[in-house]
């Protein structure tokens, strides 16, 4: 729901009902989102042990009143950095296959990701045609490195979204650490913007200096072109331990020298980070408020283990009281 | 005075008492010291000016209740950056020979800087010789470059120091933005620390970012040697004009994109940077608290005009209530 009506809601909290795409992207103009991002099942995982899965998350998630949930389209990203990755790569379920067949309980939308240089456009047709508006958006990613194969390019996709599903709402990453090296990653989003993003998610946030400076290019840039910012939504993860830390590093995460320090140096490297997530929450908030730019929070953990998949759901929950205050 | 006996001290406010410099120093572990930076008068001034701005200028502290006062050793420092300076550059006094002759009537202790290099060895030794290790402290400053003529290099002086007047207290500059780039700032600090130093002033501080970094690792390496952390006191200078923004950057200061994106686009810079300085002072402070290490806060004005010279007089009024929260 739009509104905070639905705390007063009689129903089981194991069915929150929730507003369309529209309704949710309509509001996020007003206030923040917060989403609650999913790695889905592994390919390997037999059908029982997926409907499991989905039951045991969507009760997990039942409590949280998140807007949206968001779903990643894994990737094998070994063409990005040639460092061995900290946790093996285990090809995951189709998020869109996983969102069709088992998620059907959750009554809120959901955004799915699609690394669309893995999809021959054919197949990417059919997935737009076949996707309900109301309940999916999605967020179309571009390829992890420019040596990969692709099959279907990002601006083809864009493209063919406008062709075959204008209704379909459409996301863009936002990569700050992109925006250090080059200063333009808010006219990469500007010109996602001009495709037809509604809304952007960032990466991992652990450098809120160069995220502030992305904002704030953004925004600027908007305002010259006379075109109103976007919402954007800052992406929220825990980390538990070094080789979760190394992971962030490896995935591209910038972490500024006193935090990785802090987490080295720190008896619990998950209260730690914890702390620091809501730390930068509070500050991104206050500084998007200022600047009069949308945004909302996105709540994942980029690794599996069960402590810091815990965090994440107690995060979110942070999360929620944060920014219904 | 190391406590805050003195708010209740019946004596006029132009002349404040105030502890020596090892009393100062001493305190420094148990609550931040507040400075203030002055840069001595033109040499071109006749002598009726300078004792007027002595007076002046000892009036407008004379209510802040700093700890000590800064008086800078100005340089021509061309030398370090082949952009033109925004500010031109205009010889000053000598901070001893000023302090010497106008500052009598400033009961605590001063703090004066010394471009070494700028110093044959025997005139260094002749002001160390006549210096009251009860009144003043010195900086020790090295060259702004590699290819400026160096009359006593810096760790000469240091150890000309040790020789002829141990028992003067001496300091060395941080600067953060060197640690951004060869993440080594901080075993710089420590070498310093052999030789002496009993505290650090850093660069003007926009970079609040690089500046946690340089004062975790710093912090860090401390524990790895066994040594205890000196006082690092953070300099905030407000910036009023985009003409003064330039001259920071000028003289090396970082100045985060959001940041100066914020300070270009605000009605009243003035005001904007004035409220960052306390932001990132509070920062700092909570950080600095965190990690353990001692740390206060020097407030100057880089420009010389009435409105920014305000401007610092009304932060350090603010810092000092901070301070005593």
């Amino acid at each position: 729901m739009p509104d905070r009506a639905d705390r007063l809601d009689p129903q089981p909290p194991a069915a929150p009902s929730g507003g369309t795409v529209p309704d949710v992207l309509a509001t996020a103009r007003q206030r923040p989102l917060l989403l609650f991002g999913l790695t889905p099942p592994r390919r390997s995982a037999t059908p029982e042990q997926v409907a499991e899965i989905a039951r045991v998350t969507l009760a997990r998630l039942a409590p949280l009143d998140v807007d949206a949930l968001l779903l990643y389209d894994i990737d094998d990203e070994s063409d990005r950095n040639p460092d061995e990755r900290p946790f093996p790569y285990l090809p995951t379920m189709d998020p869109a296959v996983f969102h069709a067949t088992h998620l059907s309980d959750w009554h809120r939308p959901t955004i799915i990701y699609r690394c669309v240089g893995k999809y021959p456009e054919p197949e990417l047709r059919d997935w737009l045609e076949a996707t309900d508006p109301d309940r999916v958006a999605a967020v179309l990613v571009g390829a992890s490195s420019s040596t990969k194969e692709v099959r279907t390019p990002l601006p083809r996709a864009h493209a063919l979204r406008r062709e075959v599903r204008p209704d379909l709402a459409v996301g863009g990453v936002a990569i700050p650490e992109r925006h250090t090296r080059g200063r333009d990653e808010h006219l990469r989003m500007l010109a996602k913007q001009e495709q037809g993003c509604a809304f952007f998610v960032s990466q991992v946030i652990y450098d809120v200096d160069a995220t502030k400076s992305l904002v704030s290019d953004y925004r600027y840039a908007c305002r010259e072109r006379g075109v109103a910012p976007q919402p954007i939504v800052f992406t929220l993860s825990v980390c538990g331990s070094l080789k979760t830390l190394s992971f962030l590093k490896w995935l591209g995460v910038a972490v500024p020298w006193w935090l990785e320090n802090a987490l080295r140096h720190a008896e619990d490297p998950l209260a730690e980070s914890y702390e620091q997530c809501l730390a930068n929450a509070r500050e991104l908030a206050g500084f998007c408020r200022r600047l009069g730019v949308p945004f909302g929070f996105h709540v994942e953990s980029v690794s599996i283990r069960k402590v810091e998949i815990d965090a994440a759901v107690a995060l979110a929950a942070r999360m929620r009281e944060l920014l219904t205050d």
